[in-house]
């Protein structure tokens, strides 16, 4: 039996192969484009395989997304629906979440930009804030990542609300849910963390009718997928000055074209994608034992649902 | 009876005054340089007094520092060494001091200054860091600021270690002290964090010898006093490559001038004095509290120790 693995980088590929290989001595595994027999082809391992390559594969079992979204899979039309999609999740992509979150959030709290702003010009000007108990901040998704940053972020003293679609309990946290719960969520939000999945309900998310239910000068943090951003209206509110600040790590494009205004924006500040990443060596452990348990039971708790998106 | 009050700003002097003045109707509360009849002033209220101006106060019960430090109390060398110093600290300058430390010690663990490198050349450059758990982190003072701190960033998932004059237990934190747990303490460490009251045996401490001793690379976070540092010291390990950034909030003269070096050096992070400050509407009502407890009981809790230092 066959697990065929494609990332867009071949030598990563390779080393998730490598990883892969090492941890599960009885399978055969390749590199999508090392394929001979694809009617052996039992799991595909991915991370934004190329469109089409996994319906040449006729006996997939599950296909294995290298992390927590699954919108990449889906993004390929011509796999068939009804094969199911193992997310690959665990601590370290939790941990990593947590402190991405916290650092950028920390940050716009603290206006730290308008801080180096000041030391560029050798200008010795203080900014105090209020402390952090004093600051509504709203994570968007409660899921393994958004509930776990919610819930430092509480720790550190922040007043966090939470946003889901089904209701949730987080410690710490206010939570609201649905679109009835959307407003009053939003409302005197200051600093606004997506942490949702892309889907059809999602795309689009932040657009200028969210910005304009923030409090004035608020800040955003995209660590979810690019499209859940509206790009002109994120400039259009940088502008108007209704939001002060964002810090993105997705985009619509990856890498990010140079071209693009979000680059050289005073205002925005660029991670490439950073926030949080499972590599090999971990990932290879969570992915091999969810094979394991998928083969000896048929399920896995990280499936996700293909029909909800997520 | 007569409280006078003395900052470096008049205006700052003033909301002091008033801020006080409303919760403590039965005392004149007057500016030092206000004074009419000096005998009748039994506390001075002072940040960074002028040297001299206390001893003019024969009736001296106790001063009154505005802040968690006494040096700049202790600076002052005509001051009787007998009159009591009370500290002004609690919940509110604690938790400021907690985000900063959180956000500078987060910001050098995922090595922003150098992600943010890139944005300016229009980059996309992932850089991948270890999750905090395995990046240890050490905090130089527990008392109540670091303490806090150093359990926040237990917290947050760093390993973290602290060191303080005599032994201590704080949840999470692997302690050390004395000069026997110093060299301990640094192994390994990463980020350094230092939240030292300066005093004659802390003044400097942060020098070539205590840089040599971190992990090659180590970052430090210096939110004490200016004079802790060694300024020449770290400009060498930087250029050496021994300490590769440094976050300053405190400088040997401040505000720090302008044509000081630091100012200008691309991983020096100048903050000016902001980590965490009580201002007048919080500090006053701790203020006119520790007065109204050493009237009645001849102490309080956040007594310095004169002779100690802190
Ligand atoms: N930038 C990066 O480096 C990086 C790394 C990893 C992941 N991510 C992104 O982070 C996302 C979240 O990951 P996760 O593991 O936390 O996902 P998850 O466990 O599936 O949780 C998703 C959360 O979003 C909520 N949600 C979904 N659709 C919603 C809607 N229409 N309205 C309101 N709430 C909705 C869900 O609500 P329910 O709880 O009611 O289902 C759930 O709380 C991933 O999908 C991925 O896009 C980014
Ligand atoms: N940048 C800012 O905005 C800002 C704001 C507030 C305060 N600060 C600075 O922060 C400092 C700490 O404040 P705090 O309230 O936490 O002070 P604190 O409660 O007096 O605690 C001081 C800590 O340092 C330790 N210590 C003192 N001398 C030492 C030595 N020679 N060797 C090892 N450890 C030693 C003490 O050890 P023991 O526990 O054994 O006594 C104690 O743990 C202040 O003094 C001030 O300089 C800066």
């Amino acid at each position: 039996m066959t697990i065929a693995v494609s990332l867009p980088a071949a030598d990563k590929t390779e080393w998730w192969c490598k990883m892969l290989g090492d941890l599960m001595p009885d399978w055969e595994i390749t590199p999508f484009d090392k394929v001979t027999d694809p009617a052996k082809v039992t799991y595909a391992v991915v991370w934004r395989p190329a469109t089409g390559q996994m319906a040449k594969f006729p006996n997939l079992k599950a296909i294995v997304s290298i992390g927590a979204g699954i919108d990449h899979v889906l993004d390929d039309h011509e796999v068939p629906r009804h094969v199911p999609i193992i997310r690959t999740v665990g601590t370290d992509l939790t941990q990593r979440m947590k402190e991405y979150v916290a650092l950028h959030v920390l940050r716009h709290h603290r206006r730290l930009p308008d801080l180096q702003a000041s030391q560029a010009q050798s200008k010795w000007e203080a900014i105090i804030v209020p402390p952090a108990t004093e600051r509504r901040v709203g994570v968007m998704g409660l899921g393994n990542l958004g509930a776990a940053a919610a819930q430092l972020l509480s720790t550190i003293g922040f007043q966090t609300v939470g946003w889901s679609r089904s209701p949730k309990d987080v410690p710490g946290v206010t939570t609201y849910s649905g679109s009835d719960g959307f407003g009053e969520f939003l409302e005197g939000t200051e600093i606004l963390v997506c942490l949702l999945p892309l889907t059809d309900s999602t795309r689009g998310i932040m657009d200028a009718n969210v910005f304009n239910r923030l409090k004035r000068g608020a800040s955003i943090i995209n660590a979810a997928r690019g499209p859940h951003l509206v790009d002109g209206d994120l400039l259009l509110a940088l502008e108007s000055g209704q939001i002060s600040h964002a810090t993105l790590d997705v985009f619509h494009v990856e890498p990010l074209p140079s071209e693009h205004p979000f680059w050289a924006h005073s205002r925005i500040t660029v991670t490439p994608h950073v926030a949080s990443m499972i590599d090999a060596p971990t990932g290879s452990k969570i992915i091999a034992r969810n094979i394991r348990i998928f083969e000896e039971t048929g399920t896995v708790p990280d499936l996700a649902d293909v029909e909800r998106g997520y």
